[in-house]
C-alpha cells in the first residue's frame, strides 16, 4: 500500500467547467458543488476568479470550509508594473484562500503576439507573480497554458517559463493542453521531457482539454509519464468540447489496471459509490438530460442489449461488464423478458410497501402502461410517486379522494395605475368531494407583490379548501419544479417534474405531461396532493 | 507520400451502433447511412447480422451498390457441426457480401463457461468456419471477442485462436476489447505482443468500446503499435457507452500529427468537409438533439466563451483552435457571456452589422447590463437575437415597430360534451401600432384539435395583425422553444429560449425571463418578432 504514489485531483468545474457554453452558476449552486466535491475526496477545489465576475467574488466571500484546498484562479501579473500594484492579482489574493493557481504563456508565439511583450518580460511576470503569493503563505500553483504547443515550437523557451515558476516556489507545474490538439502520445513524451529537464514528478501537474476525445487519455498517459497532479471537471465540463472527465478518471484510477495498483488518490471506495448520484445532482443543476451514454455513470453503461450479451450477463456479470456497477453507484439494466422485467417491477412496488404476488393478472399491463407513457414523455425513474399511484390505479388499490370538475387560469399583462407593465395571474378551481362542491380561487401574487405565475395561483387555489382533506394538504410545501420540453419544434411536449416536501421531511416526485405546460403541471400537483393524502391514510370519500 | 502506411477504416455503426440503447435503424435509413459513408470514403461498411434480424436481411436484399467493401456480421459455426451444415453461418453468407466478419472467443473462460464446450473445439470451429468463408470467395474477417481480457487470462490460448484464423485465411484479425474495460497502455502493448507473435500489423485490426472513455485513444495506440484496420461508428453509437467514435477518429487521422504524416486514409480532405453534416443528418436520422460539446464536429467545438480567448481569437484563430473548423464543415462561435470583454463585444456587434468604435461609451453600459441581467437569469450565448436587440437599445439604434399594450391568455380545462376532460387555451393582445390599435384573438387548438397551450394561442395571436408589419413576420415559423427553471423552490424563475426560422431559413433565438413562464414567452416572442423586422429593414411607425 505506502509503496503506491499519491495522485493529487485538482477540480476545476466552478472555473473551467463554467466556460461551458450555456453554464452559468449561481453563488448556491457553487456552493452545493463544492460541498459535493469535497465529500467526494478532491484534493483542490478551484472556485472561480475573483475579480473578474461578480458569482465568483460572491462564492469565495461565502468561502465554505472544505477539506479540499480551496483555489482561487488568477493571471500573472502585466508587464510595466510590479506583482504588488497589479490590482488583477490583488483581487485573487484578496479572496483569501489557501491556494492560488495563476496562469501564465508559455508559448513565445503568444508572449509576443498576443501580450506583445518581450520573453524575457514574460519570464519576469512569472517569476514575481508566483513569489508574490509564495511571501504570503499560500500554496501556489503554475497553470502553463498552450504548453505542449509552445514546447513543440520553442521547447527551451517553454521550459524556461515552467523554470521560472518552479524556482520562483510553485508547489505546481501544470502542462496545459490550452487548445485540446495534443495527442496522449505527444503528452506522455513531452511530459517525460519536462520531468527529464529537471522539474519533478512530484511538482508536475496536467490540465486536458476534449477537442480530439482523448483528454481523460491524455491524462493518463501524463501519469504514466511521472505527472502527479490531474486537473479536470466533473462530467467533462469546460469550453468547447469540455475538460478532462473527472467523473470518468476518479473510477478508472481507483479500479482500473495498470492504474489501480500504482497509485493511490484521496478518493475512497466508499465515496466512489456516490459518483453517479454526484453526476446526476450536477446535470439536475443545470437542467441538462444526463447522458445515458456516459461510461460509469450514464443510464446506458450498464445496459445489455444484444440478445447474446443479455443471457450472459444473467449466468454472470463478468461476462459483458468490465466493472460492478454498484462500485460507482450504477446499476444493471436488462432490457430483456417479460419475466425478468416483472420481477424488477414487484420489487419496486414492494419497497413503496405494496406486495404483489407473482403472476399478479395486472403485472404485465402496468410494464405496458409504463412504457406507452414513456413514450409520450413521462418519466418514472424520478417521479416514483406518480409512478406508484400508476400502480395503485392498475391494482386496484386507490381510493377515492376528490375530483376535480374544473379549472381556470388566466395571465394578464397590462399597465398599472402607476403606468408600468405588471403581470398577474388567477386561477379558478372547482372540486367535488363526495357529493359536495366547492369553488375556490386565487392569484399569483406573493407577499412582496410579485407575480409567481400561473402554475402557482393554480397550486394556491387546489390547496385553498379541500374540505375534510385540508389538514392533511396543509404542510406539503412546493420544493423545486422543472420544467422540460420532451419533444422540439411545434410538437413541444412538456414534461413537470414536481419536488414536495411536508412537515415530517418526507419529500416525494410527481409527473405531468401534456402540450399545455399549465396542464401539465395541475396534472403534477394532482398526484403530489394524492400521494400525500395516501401516505397519511385519509380516508376515502 | 507514398511511404506512408495506409490505415483502413472499418465501419459498423449499422451492427454494432444499432446495439445502442433506444436506437433501430429502419432499412431505408440504414441505405441512407450506407450510402453517406460511403462517400465519405470508409473502406469497410458492416451492414449487420443476415438472418438475425429482419431488417439486416431487408437491407442485404437491397444491397446498396458501394465503393466501400459490404460486410455481413456473423459467427463462428457451433460445435457438434461441420460449418457447410450451420445454418446460422449460411444465412450470412447467403447474404452474397464480398466480405464477411465472424466474431469467435479467444478468452478461455468464454470458451469453457458460456460456450461450454472444450478449447480444441472453439480452435476448430475459428478455423473451420473461416476456411469455409474463404473458400468461397469471400474477403473474411475475423473479430477476436474478449481478446485482451483473454490475453490477459492466457495469452497462449488467445494467440492460438488468432493464428487459428490468420492460417485459416482471414484477411483481417481484428483485438475487440468487448467489455471496454482495457486502457489505452495495455491495449498498446497487448497489439506489440500479437505482432510479437508473427500477426503482422497489415493484418491486424482494432475494435474498442468507450467504456472508460479511452475508445479513441485504445484505437490511436493500437495504430502506433501497428494495427491497421480500425473499426468504429459514427457519433460513437454502440451498446452500453459506445463504440470508437469515426467521426472523430477520422479528422484525427488526417489532420493531426504524429498520425496525418506518417498515415493515409481513404477519407480525402475535400470529403472531410462533409463531416459535419453526416453527423448531423445521423442525429437527425434518430431524432436526436446533437451533442454540442462533441469534437470537431458539435456546436460548441469551436465556440469561445472565456474573455481573454474571446479577444485572442478575433486577432488570430489560430491562438484558440486547434484546426480551422472549416475543415471538418464546421464554424466557429464567439458567443457573448458575462466573461467577455469589451473586444468580443466588438467582434459580435460587427458581425451583425453594427460597427461600434472602440471605446464607444455605450460598450460598458451594455456590458454591465449583460452582466445583470445574466444573474436574473438571461443567456445570451445562445440567444444571439435578444443581444443585438439589447445591444441596438443601448446605441439608439433600435426603431420603433409596435407596441403591445395589453394581453390575456386563458386556460380552461372542463369536460367536454361528450364527458372528456378538456384542456383550451386563448389569447388576446392589444396591439398599437402608430397610432393605431388593433386587437387580436387565437386560440390553442392546432389543426389536429389538440391543445398546444397558453404559449401557442399567445403566439398566434400576436402574429395575427401587425398591420403593416404583416408582410415581414407571415414566414417566421417557431422551431424549438425551450424552457428552464434558473431558480429552485418556489422562487422559482423561468427562462425561455425560442428558435425562430424564415422562408430565407434564417434562425434566430431569443431569450425571456420572468416567474411566469407565460411572460416570459411573451418576451421572447417579442424579441423574435422584432429581430426579424430589424433584418428586414421594415420602417419604423
Amino acid at each position: 500500500m505506502t509503496s503506491r504514489d499519491r495522485l493529487h485531483l485538482y477540480d476545476t468545474t466552478l472555473r473551467d467547467g463554467q466556460q461551458t457554453q450555456g453554464v452559468q452558476f449561481s453563488t448556491p449552486e457553487k456552493l452545493r458543488i463544492a460541498a459535493a466535491l469535497d465529500a467526494l475526496g478532491l484534493d483542490h477545489i478551484e472556485g472561480g476568479w475573483p475579480g473578474a465576475n461578480p458569482t465568483d467574488s460572491a462564492f469565495f466571500d461565502a468561502a465554505p470550509k472544505t477539506r479540499a484546498i480551496l483555489t482561487a484562479f488568477g493571471m500573472t501579473k502585466r508587464a510595466g508594473r510590479s506583482a504588488e500594484n497589479d490590482d488583477v492579482l490583488a483581487a485573487v489574493l484578496n479572496a483569501g484562500t489557501p491556494a492560488v493557481c495563476l496562469v501564465g504563456k508559455t508559448h513565445d508565439f503568444h508572449v509576443t503576439q498576443a501580450l506583445g511583450i518581450t520573453l524575457e518580460e514574460n519570464l519576469d511576470n512569472i517569476r514575481a507573480s508566483i513569489a508574490h503569493c509564495v511571501v504570503q503563505g499560500r500554496e501556489t500553483l503554475f497553470d502553463a497554458e498552450h504548453f505542449f504547443d509552445g514546447f513543440k515550437a520553442n521547447p527551451d523557451y517553454a521550459l524556461a517559463c515552467l523554470h521560472a515558476a518552479h524556482d520562483a516556489g510553485a508547489r505546481w507545474v501544470v502542462l496545459c493542453d490550452t487548445n485540446g490538439g495534443t495527442l496522449p502520445v505527444e503528452i506522455g513524451e513531452i511530459t517525460a521531457a519536462v520531468i527529464a529537464a529537471g522539474i519533478t514528478g512530484d511538482r508536475l501537474g496536467i490540465h486536458t482539454h476534449n477537442d480530439t476525445e482523448t483528454a481523460v487519455a491524455g491524462s493518463l498517459a501524463a501519469i504514466m509519464a511521472g505527472a502527479r497532479q490531474i486537473q479536470g471537471t466533473l462530467n467533462g465540463l469546460g469550453e468547447r468540447c469540455g475538460n478532462a472527465n473527472l467523473t470518468t478518471l476518479i473510477p478508472t484510477l481507483l479500479l482500473k489496471e495498470p492504474y489501480a495498483s500504482r497509485f493511490e488518490i484521496g478518493v475512497t471506495h466508499e465515496a466512489l459509490r456516490d459518483l453517479t448520484r454526484v453526476s446526476r445532482m450536477l446535470d439536475d443543476i443545470l437542467n441538462r438530460v444526463p447522458t445515458r451514454q456516459a461510461p460509469y455513470v450514464g443510464a446506458s453503461a450498464f445496459a445489455h442489449k444484444a440478445g447474446l450479451h443479455a443471457s450472459a450477463i444473467v449466468k454472470n456479470p463478468t461476462t459483458y461488464e468490465h466493472i460492478d456497477p454498484a462500485l460507482v453507484g450504477n446499476a444493471r439494466i436488462i432490457p430483456m423478458s417479460n419475466q425478468a422485467g416483472q420481477s424488477n417491477l414487484r420489487q419496486r412496488l414492494s419497497d413503496m410497501g405494496l406486495d404483489v404476488p407473482r403472476d399478479h393478472p395486472a403485472l404485465p399491463g402496468i410494464l405496458d402502461e409504463i412504457k406507452a407513457r414513456e413514450d409520450q414523455g413521462y418519466s418514472y425513474d424520478t417521479a416514483q410517486a406518480s409512478f406508484e399511484l400508476l400502480a395503485r390505479r392498475a391494482l386496484g388499490e386507490m381510493p377515492r379522494f376528490f375530483e376535480v370538475k374544473r379549472y381556470k387560469v388566466t395571465v394578464e399583462r397590462r399597465k398599472n395605475k402607476y403606468d408600468r407593465m405588471v403581470s398577474l395571474s388567477e386561477a379558478v378551481v372547482v372540486v367535488k368531494i363526495g357529493e359536495e362542491k366547492t369553488l375556490s380561487v386565487s392569484e399569483s401574487m406573493d407577499e412582496h407583490g410579485h407575480d409567481r405565475g400561473p402554475v402557482n395561483a393554480l397550486s394556491k387555489a387546489l390547496a385553498k379548501d379541500l374540505g375534510p382533506y385540508q389538514r392533511y394538504i396543509d404542510d406539503i410545501r412546493l420544493v423545486d419544479f422543472k420544467v422540460r420540453i420532451t419533444q422540439g419544434g411545434t410538437e413541444a411536449v412538456t414534461r413537470v417534474i414536481i419536488d414536495s416536501e411536508d412537515a415530517t421531511g418526507r419529500r416525494w416526485s410527481t409527473v405531468g405531461v401534456s402540450a399545455n405546460i399549465v396542464d401539465a403541471s395541475f396534472e403534477a400537483l394532482i398526484d403530489a396532493i394524492q400521494w400525500k393524502l395516501i401516505r397519511d391514510e385519509a380516508p376515502a370519500s
